[in-house]
């Protein structure tokens, strides 16, 4: 397949597209030549702003969340609860929980998690940071959020083990039926998850509006 | 959605990602934070990628395609049959007949095809240079390989046309059940024209072999 590219520079523009998760050769050709059907400026556009991006990111010095600034737009926020941090895998996680609106207090990014088949390891991520941050304010609780998984209940075991030492209280958000979810289709695991950790109903209860 | 991008640098370069073709937001932010955690020589080469096809890129002058020099691999290449020009659309089908291995002509690539829709009309395609090659060189038989649409059947009559005062033999390529299909599934219309385009079969006819 290769020897068949016309121009050795349509190779090269195939061969780093490719290189992306998710883009196989035949999608990484679509994507090149629709950029060579693009007016100069757009492509120079394209290629300027993911320069830009990895050369000039930041990462916030309290959170490490991606930011364009020394301190993120969430650690700067005087309304938010800095009582309150919630531990996270990466930014994606962030933009996640953001858009639920349901939390108010500060986010801390791990940078992934603990994984050995992967090679990392407690020390690959912001785990010290976090007990800084612990140790060194008045945080009173932090929130794992990390994935429903093996490696993410390692991470989870691991940070409430550094942070048993301090005054806080560690909790875990919750984890049960999906909003939606019919019962008979939820797997067993959640199903019995859900029913350990019920919560008391009452005429508070919200209800589930879409 | 917009507002909870924790960083322009990042927002904008997931804009320009989400512009490429079956790339939407959630994807684009994906190939980004992929991109933002390789080293930074490898995001720069990524990027010069582009930047250097979209400027350096030249056009065969004789059959359009994509190409590194004046006159491209094929059309330089002394051992094809100079005497049959097979018409395609695009680049794409270019490589697609070439690694059949079953095509030794030279090739001409329109650059799409008619679609009053898309605003392309004959003179948006390279139609008159078809002419001028055929009018020109010893070419003796015309290869029609567009898609099987509407828009590649106006352009096939459109071109047949344009041929039509010159010595030259206009053909089409065969349109008929797909190698690996069964008959019952395969649509009317392709199985009526793959009866009517019967060939004769003896003992010379070639086995399918995967």
């Amino acid at each position: 397949m290769n020897s068949s590219y016309p121009s050795v520079l349509l190779e090269n523009a195939v061969n780093e597209f490719a290189k992306l998760p998710g883009i196989g050769r035949k999608t990484a050709l679509r994507l090149v030549l629709h950029l060579l059907r693009q007016e100069d400026s757009q492509v120079e556009d394209f290629a300027q702003a993911i320069v830009t991006l990895k050369q000039e990111i930041r990462y916030c010095n309290c959170c490490h969340n991606i930011s364009d600034s020394e301190t993120c737009s969430i650690c700067s926020d005087k309304s938010r609860d800095t009582s309150v941090i919630c531990v996270v895998e990466n930014i994606r996680e962030v933009m996640a929980i953001e858009n639920t609106i349901q939390f108010k207090g500060l986010y801390h990014v791990l940078g992934g998690i603990i994984s050995p088949i992967d090679g990392i390891g407690p020390s690959d991520l912001q785990i010290a940071s976090l007990e800084e941050r612990v140790k060194s304010s008045e945080v009173k609780e932090v929130i794992l959020a990390l994935s429903a998984t093996m490696e993410g209940d390692t991470t989870n075991f691991y940070i409430f083990r550094k942070l048993q030492p301090y005054d806080v209280k560690v909790s875990i958000i919750a984890r049960g039926v999906s909003v939606g979810d019919e019962i008979e289709y939820a797997d067993e695991v959640t199903l019995g998850r859900s029913i350990l950790n019920r919560t008391p109903f009452d005429e508070s209860y919200k209800l589930i509006v879409k």
